[in-house]
């Protein structure tokens, strides 16, 4: 037997970011009779970083995650109800159990790529009380190939159906997808998704690429509708699965619906590149960093794309904001020293 | 020795469709200093149907042809200048001739993919006053590659140095251009182009895809600007050879920065999908039927897919614009008719 196509729609988990966590009960009852009508298996619903993560430092949502998954919830019959949970941002008692009251049918915990073994006791407390539960790895263009099969093996291990792997800074490209998906694809015994960002223009063939290379679920969202370049557009994906005769659940006019859907109701700008998404990707640097790299440019007077393209090379994560400033600050002092030959020559 | 690969940036031809050819001598100087610093090998500039196509018809262009041409050229060092010709809207006195006098460096004489015939008398005319020219083969993924062979060999034996096969209708996968691309590239002697646009959300995919398969000219404009869901941005194919380690003329940060003064000035709106761009990538329409088909949709109350997907069908062409009316009204009275099943159920 075949495995089945997933497609999880995140417009109203990702998308959240592109509107500041700013999505409302009627923009999110609208969106989800859409997605509910499109044919999505599952659709991913809350704050951009998931379960309990409204917050000063992240973002204040608009709504609670109770109020969130009761108006999607409401919508849906055939589509499941899912959430993210980063443990950190999300807690059991006061985050995932209450969730799980308002109907939700399946959680994905996400995780660094090298670190799912903080994923550990959600996946099995969850487990063990038969709720469905995904793995997700994120910022995944980091780790190996070989290092994400041990990752996943270990979320595999806790009781997780699934293992994701997140493009968190829109870095892979398709020969990536192939060699990554097929290892877990190849070693594993669960199945295994890809969510990918539109930094390099490449998140739709990426999605594709990785069903051809054995994947089982892919992450979407309405116009790409997500924080920078955007993710996989439901649209273009579900085109894509119609014209290279793919089987899939979701319906072709019911995705364009969907977005037409969201583009009118909730979509202020819809996702597109510009210099800082692109140099992002490039340097394979989280989609998240664009805004304070942004202000840091223009604080310092340095090139925001040289300040990406070192954080990069320095490998920094979530978390190393602090990092920006004083890359930022040394660009500029050596700006500054007009004798210095430009060291990123090479690059422009 | 390799064939060294060749930038074309249309933004100044085929992004004047996005603005009904009302670029202005301000922006053409602004974005040619830019494309020239950004070190593209061709700037092609015009009304967007190309030389002589200023008309009621099809759009009257803010300034004329000598103008445009005269404002780009004055800003180009080591770029060349390149125009479109279609015979039928260029004559080769009134408009041809003039051209070369404003400076022009090389002229792409295009027909549709199964008429090259009409490109002879221009190309050989103009090779034989020395000018540099390529022929292009319109909505070249309706003719099957042995077609294509035979097309672009009429155009070799015309005396074309290059073939650019344009995806007009944004129909191609990446399979697609993989077999097509490779076949010319296998059976011609001369360079082999391709000329992406993004209905599908391939148009980066695509055109990295020629590259691999061995072409040498790749089409490009400053965020895909061009009509409907437009071209394949220059500032991500740069960012891709980049991350491919692809060689070529064109800096990274030149091409971002040459976009980025293209928003900045005159894209109006950086091009996107919406139901009507997939729908028409899908059923492979030359993208200008978006346009008359919305108008017929709202006029019929049908639905611009189904009505896009019939004309896919048909398989119709520029020109056929008034098969629109017949298939909206077909699609409107079947509609009206409620004991009729579907049509279309089958694809939807």
């Amino acid at each position: 037997m075949s495995v089945k196509l997933q497609i999880c729609d995140s417009t109203l988990r990702d998308g959240n970011h592109a509107v500041a966590h700013q999505l409302g009960r009627a923009d999110i009852s609208a969106y989800a009779r859409a997605a509910e009508a499109a044919g999505v298996d599952v659709l991913e619903v809350g704050h951009g970083n998931g379960l309990g993560a409204s917050s000063i430092q992240v973002g204040i949502a608009a709504i609670s995650d109770a109020e969130m998954l009761g108006a999607a919830k409401a919508e849906l019959r055939n589509s499941r109800l899912g959430v993210l949970s980063i443990p950190g941002f999300a807690s059991v008692e006061r985050d995932l159990k209450p969730a799980l009251d308002c109907g939700v049918d399946e959680v994905r915990v996400g995780a660094h790529c090298t670190e799912a073994d903080v994923t550990r006791q959600q996946i099995t407390m969850l487990r063990s009380m038969g709720v469905r539960v995904k793995g997700l790895l994120l910022m995944s263009h980091m780790a190996s190939a070989g290092k994400l099969v041990e990752q996943a093996g270990l979320m595999q291990e806790y009781g997780a159906e699934a293992v994701v792997l997140m493009d968190s800074a829109g870095a892979y490209t398709p020969e990536m997808v192939r060699e990554k998906v097929g290892e877990l694809v190849e070693k594993l015994d669960i199945a295994i998704g890809f969510h990918a960002h539109n930094n390099l223009g490449l998140s739709v063939i990426n999605s594709i690429t990785a069903i051809r290379a054995g994947a089982s679920i892919v992450d979407v969202t309405a116009r790409g509708f997500g924080a920078g370049a955007g993710n996989a557009p439901i649209e273009l994906v579900a085109a894509n699965l119609h014209v290279e005769q793919i089987e899939a659940r979701i319906k072709l006019f019911g995705a364009l619906d969907a977005a037409d859907t969201a583009e009118e109701r909730f979509v202020k700008h819809v996702p597109t590149n510009d210099s800082v998404t692109i140099a992002s990707g490039i340097a394979g640097v989280f989609s998240g960093f664009a805004a304070p790299v942004r202000r840091a440019s223009r604080r310092f007077g340095a090139d925001p794309r040289e300040i990406l393209l070192e954080l990069g090379r320095r490998r920094v994560v979530a978390g190393q904001e602090d990092t920006i400033i004083e890359v930022a600050m040394a660009l500029a002092a050596e700006r500054a020293s007009a004798d210095v030959t430009h060291a990123f020559a090479d690059h422009i």
